[in-house]
């Protein structure tokens, strides 16, 4: 193996620089070129791309956002589309492909390694979390911290005027950043799409806070659980309480990569260099019982990801 | 003078915490009794006030929001409930009242020495920071870094996706959040309530910028400019440029206090207190010319505060 | 199980106040009653405790070291000081307990224990996350993340200078931090007590870097590895480049949980009071494959935890 | 005016860069040329100069340190030294300077001045905030904020622990840092160059504290004040207090710019540019009154910017 590519797709997430420089880095020590194509599968589809030297990689590692850009290409869901592609990858002599993106760039790049041969390593790269498989996907942990921080904030205005808060935060299928910022944050309720809630029971939580003296509270509504200004008024309807909401929307996204997300981006693109070197060719970087292993890359379309009831149920009994 | 009491009204702000610490402290110093007013003038209506000690403000300094609460009362735009919290001074042996708070609070507390001859000094607290008279209001730094926070995370995101964001920040009748935090950010366009703008001039200013190679944009846009999504719709129909809606609304109050807020928090705390010492009955302090300073409270009602139109003018020059 | 107690010992960690909340409030909502000791051992024989209810743990979760305080008791290795302890054992009523702390606060607890049969759970909580048997110890990812934030400070003024930093992180008998830190800091250089180094090799590489353009360079360095200034006066003599040394100290133990922490720190809490429910006498909660675990408590005191020597691998590849 | 040339030297401070970017933009504004000089007098000595153009200076305003680099020249301080930097100043068509850094860079600027004629603009740029005649050095607000962050994560260990920490900070001959932070931390005692102290005095000021409950102490000691060990172990023998002590060095200087850093350095380096379009030719540029201003540049060379002694006792009555 010689040359190998790499690619971000999809919408960025904080730790994709990290994930870079890794496998940058990792393949030049073994020897192996490395291409970087820019704004994901439409600079393949159009040549966007240049090879990348361990200077090139300097100076990110804590940078948010991703230094190769990122995009949605329709072009590459047709089959002329992807045919463009592979003439780079004939043109630039690429011998391996790395695609750090969600589940929506590992079908393409299935669909790619399946019509053209070529060895593809995903690697999961979404705030949402939400990758069948792995148990972690970069940009979740500087994005809860995002989540927490701001919360942390609103807590001192709800605090202060005694009000209660809904805060909306990504989560269109599923409610990961809605628990776990919810449980790191002693958020009042968490409202996720996995699990039906009814306004009632949350206006009793609130009314029984409210008599033991609870000043505020914090509702963290995940933006696929329901309409955050329909669950205010309701509230206010029910409880009288002087509420208000807040949509952190594409703050989630960027800030400086935590320490942690740093060093699972580090060695979840180190690990996509090595299987592509040990010969794979279709497989997903991921995390499992604590480890970075190689997974399925199929698994992570067939099903969806379960949330973990029991941390649900533990941020309820916490935030009484 | 033996006791004095403090309070907080109208929408918190961080530094509120370093005001009451400082004037009771300093109080205490000179062996004047402080009273905490709960809930700004609801709770002095309702005779909600209890007395403060050197521990009561222990360990405040570092935390956003005010632990005194605030609200807004409509009962003390009334004879009858000014009347009740004139009660609780005479029942509390009230001899002067600080108020830390906006125009606002400031208008009432103007109404209320007039009625009954209460002592009186006002210290400006509000993000907006558009109190005039005092160049400065407690909240407007912390509030500008949370801004200016968001925006760098914003712009990871933006830079990635190639895109342009539409900030908006509070600001109903003045700009000041907007330009001050638009400055810092380096915010490509700046729209306050103060200055007419064209939407064809920002259309040209992006496309010039991304014909430069500019590969994102930010647009800072004060509550009372203009509609945000309405100026999103209108950039993206005349550029075609991808263009997103940020609020940050609530976001900009709370947060620790920042170092400047904390100092002058406490600078203006005292010096409340020592106007009240030297027999002042109805002022204002304020920053002039960089240093804190007595004023006519009266002056903060007479007139709107202008922004600084070089200021903006430099704005624009530097985020070409 | 009507009441229990909970106690933290040994040097604070950011992540023991979330521990304390979820044991107080998961215990509450199970029907136990929850004493807090104060100052660790010390309190424990001192009989400083008192009932903790829903209201008192409230407000905790973003606070740093720990709201029951912390010490090292000399008195409590005394048969003496033991039995002073189980007196109060009997006095409160106290059923079973939980020592949230590091390996020499476990060894005191398993000697309690099999003196007095009381029942104990440890959780594991230092900032080092050297504790055998678990893979993660509460205040880990907060440390990290402190260490990191301050090399992105010193890296600004070593690359404006081109000077070569000695940063020293704790770890005196294992390189945790420095390698999990450095690894996430790129830093050029990690010296860990678990691996010899040599300064040639150090300098070799520094001037390599040199060469490349590299302008500056961070030798992150744990405590137990070296004298710092001793490193620093050799790479000056050796290289002839501008060296200082930092020591981060104490600066590592505070500050605000970070989200992973609270989420963390919430789970052991819980699962502590899960295991005293489930009958078990002396057991730790821990990480293990990702999961919180019961361990057995003796393990922690029998060897060594290794560290990973692929990631101190993978550090040295990145860093180049 | 058709070019002129900018140069950042001495110790580095955050806002250094807003500045270089505004100078940049603003003269580019208004059709002048713009040279980076890079790592102070010696590339000025050596030649290490480009041109910069609008995206030269792009995606620097959020960082730290300085893009032209700095460095202490010797060579500077002799005729030789200047005369080669002349030499620069005529081959690279230079028609007038802008130095940013503090006294010792001034020095240099007025001694060139004299000698070749050519305009010099100075701007005030160091953490101690000690420049004569100016209110304002560039990264004064974002050490201070690094400071009372750092102060913030040590109060949780000297809270848990309570123990007595000695932090030392920047400032040889001046107490800036150490009195503006220590106000802003509520620093129990802050020492200071500018003003005699005596251990007596800190510790009976500890140990009332003690009596009243005050679990914990902070002592913010500027380098130049006294030495931190001594301190402390003084301290230790007339307390009996555990104390700790916690040198801060190098972590001050670097840090991304806070937004008043920002605007700061960006109305400094803008006004740069319009005194040299003004025709004037030796000058700094200050804050005054509020105001960025033109200063006569001698004045910063003659006497000692006095401390504010209100602000001292301030700290001392709030801190008790």
């Amino acid at each position: 193996m010689q040359r190998i590519a790499v690619l971000t797709s999809g919408g960025d997430s904080s730790g994709m620089n990290p994930a870079i420089r890794a496998v940058t880095r990792k393949a030049i020590y073994h020897g192996i070129e490395v291409i970087g194509i820019k704004r994901g599968y439409t600079g393949f589809i159009e040549g966007e791309m240049s090879l990348l030297n361990l200077g090139s990689v300097a100076d990110i590692i804590q940078r948010g956002g991703t230094m190769l850009f990122s995009a949605r290409s329709e072009e590459f869901r047709t089959p002329e589309g992807r045919k463009k592609a592979f003439e780079n990858v004939e043109r630039f002599g690429i011998q391996g492909l790395i695609v750090i993106g969600g589940d929506g760039s590992f079908r393409g790049a299935r669909q790619f390694h399946k019509e053209f041969g070529l060895p593809i390593i995903g690697v999961p790269g979404t705030i949402d979390n939400d990758i069948v498989g792995t148990d972690y996907s970069i940009g979740f942990d500087t994005a809860i911290n995002t989540v927490v921080d701001a919360i942390n904030k609103i807590r001192d205005t709800a605090t202060s005027h005694e009000r209660t808060f809904i805060v909306e935060v990504m989560g269109r299928d599923t409610g990961f950043i809605a628990l776990t910022a919810g449980l790191a944050a002693g958020a009042e309720s968490i409202l996720i799409p996995e699990k039906p809630f009814s306004i009632n029971d949350i206006c009793h939580k609130l009314m029984q806070g409210h008599k033991r003296g609870k000043l505020h509270s914090i509702i963290l509504v995940a933006e696929g659980a329901s309409d955050s200004f329909d669950v205010a008024s309701q509230i206010k309807e029910k409880t009288g309480f002087d509420t208000k909401v807040i949509i952190l929307g594409h703050l989630q996204r960027g800030g400086a990569p935590t320490a942690y997300e740093r060093v699972i981006g580090s060695c979840m693109g180190a690990k996509a260099v090595e299987l592509l070197r040990n010969g794979e060719v279709l497989k997903m970087v991921g995390m499992q019982a604590g480890k970075i292993v190689a997974l399925d890359i199929e698994d992570s379309a067939l099903k969806k990801k379960p949330i973990d009831m029991d941390m649900y149920d533990l941020a309820n009994i916490l935030s009484i």
